[in-house]
C-alpha cells in the first residue's frame, strides 16, 4: 500500500533538499516523489544527497501546479509551521501516519505536501488539504529542514504501516467509505462549480471574497465526500446556475 | 529537563552532518551536542547546514573518547543499524524517547550516540550503552543520514516530553530508582575492576576473551545498577582479588 502515497514538495528552491528528502522517503519504504514547480531540477546536488536513492529521482513526476500534483488523491495533507488565520482540522504527526496508512491501505491515494523552503505553502495551496499537519517543535525555533520535515512524516508513515502489517490485514477494519471517495480533482472541480453558481447567485462577491471558498473547502475537506453524494452536489449546483440563468423550473417527473 | 539530555555524535566524518544534527536538536529543543573526535570541526559547511542553530555548534563539547562524552550520564541510548553478533536490550524510537524522558525527569544525565556515517558505532562502544536503537527503515535502503537520524530521536524525544508535560509532573509516577543510579563513569570503573579480577582468578584469558566482558556488559547495563549496590559489588571484587593473591581470608567479624 505504500505505492498509494506520494510525496509532493511544493516550490523547492535547494535541490540538495530534493536529494535529501528523497533518501528520507526510501529509508522509510516510500518511492513516489511529485515535484511543483522546483527551483532547480534535475541537479548533482539532489543526487549527491539522495545518496543511493536517485531511482527516486529519476522516477520524481515535475508538475507546475499543486493541482496537478493532487491528481486522483483522496487524501491530501499539508504541512503547515503557523497558525493560520482560518483554522483547519489539524493532525499530529502520529495521527497523519495513521491516517495515511488507512486510506492508503483501502486502496486510496494519498498525498503528504511540503511547501517551500522559507515561506511554507500558500493558504491557497493549505486548503487544498484536507488537514494539516504541525510537527511539534521548539517555538523559540521552529522551521524544520525540508528534508528533516519529510524524514519525520515518512517516518510516522512508516511506523504506522508496519503496526498495520503486524494487526494484520483480517482484523484491520475497512473504512466506512473504502474506495467510494470523490478524488481530489473531482473536489476541485466541484469547487470551481460551487464558486462560480455561488457568483451567479449573487451569494459570493468576486471582489469581496473573503474566506468564504476556504471555509466551503474546510467543511468539505473534511467530510471525506462519496463519489455518489458528489453526484448529488453538482446536480444542485447545475440545476441553481439554470435558476439563476431565470431558465424555467422543472419538475423531473413533468 | 531537555538539559541533560546530550546527543553525542562519534567520528562524523560531514560536518554538514554534524551542522543538519544541531539544527534538527534545536528545532526539537536540546541544545546538549558533543563530538567524539570529528574529522572536520568547526567549518563552515556545519554552519551553513546548522541554519540559526550556530549557537549549538559553538557550544559543542569535542572529546577524543566516547567515555569521555559519557562521563555523568546514567543511561547511554545508541543507535545500531545492523544486527549484532551479540543481541543486545533493544529500543524502538518511540520507546527511546519514553525512556529518556522518564530518566531526564528523574534529573539523570542522558546520552544519545550516533555513529560514523559508513560505519556506524563499533562493537566496543555499542557495548557502553544500555540499549540500542534501531530506527524502523526499509532494509533494501537502511541507512539513514545522520542528521536524519538525529532528527527522529530528537522528534521522539520531545513527543515524549510534551506527552509529559500535559500529564503534569504530580501524576508522574517517580521512577523506582531516582537519583540513585550509578553513573556511567563509575559503571565504567567497575567494568575494569571487574574484569582485573576475573583475569586474576583466571576466568577470563586475555588472549582469549570471547564476549565475556560484553555479556556481563550487556547484564549489568540493562539492571539499572544503583550506587550502593555497585559498592556492594566492587566490594566483593576487592576481596577477591586479595584471595586471588593469595591473601588470607579474614572474617568482617574478627
Amino acid at each position: 500500500m505504500l505505492q498509494n502515497i506520494r510525496v509532493v514538495l511544493v516550490g523547492t528552491t535547494h535541490p540538495g533538499n530534493i536529494g535529501g528528502a528523497a533518501r528520507a522517503m526510501k529509508n522509510m519504504g516510500l518511492s513516489r516523489l511529485v515535484l511543483v514547480d522546483p527551483r532547480i531540477f534535475p541537479s548533482l546536488d539532489a543526487d549527491a544527497r539522495a545518496s543511493g536513492a536517485t531511482d527516486i529521482l529519476e522516477g520524481a513526476q515535475v508538475v507546475a501546479t499543486l493541482e496537478e500534483a493532487l491528481v486522483g488523491c483522496r487524501l491530501v495533507l499539508g504541512t503547515s509551521a503557523r497558525d493560520r488565520s482560518l483554522p483547519w482540522p489539524m493532525l499530529d504527526p502520529r495521527a497523519s501516519g495513521e491516517k495515511v496508512i488507512e486510506q492508503a491501505g483501502d486502496g486510496a491515494e494519498v498525498a503528504l505536501v511540503f511547501g517551500r523552503e522559507h515561506a511554507g505553502l500558500t493558504n491557497e495551496e493549505l486548503q487544498r488539504c484536507h488537514f494539516h499537519v504541525h510537527i511539534p517543535s521548539d517555538p523559540a525555533f521552529s522551521s524544520l529542514n525540508l528534508a528533516a520535515a519529510v524524514q519525520v512524516l515518512s517516518y510516522e508513515v512508516r511506523v504506522a504501516w508496519l503496526a498495520a502489517a503486524e494487526q494484520g490485514e483480517a482484523s484491520r477494519p475497512a473504512s466506512a467509505h473504502s474506495a467510494e471517495l470523490a478524488t481530489m480533482d473531482e473536489m476541485e472541480g466541484f469547487y470551481t462549480h460551487l464558486e462560480a453558481t455561488l457568483v451567479a447567485i449573487g451569494f459570493l462577491d468576486p471582489e469581496k471574497p473573503r474566506h468564504l471558498m476556504a471555509r466551503l473547502r474546510r467543511l468539505y475537506g473534511r467530510s471525506e465526500v462519496e463519489r455518489s453524494e458528489l453526484s448529488i452536489l453538482r446536480g444542485v449546483l447545475t440545476e441553481t446556475q439554470k435558476a439563476a440563468r431565470g431558465e424555467p423550473y422543472k419538475r423531473k417527473d413533468q
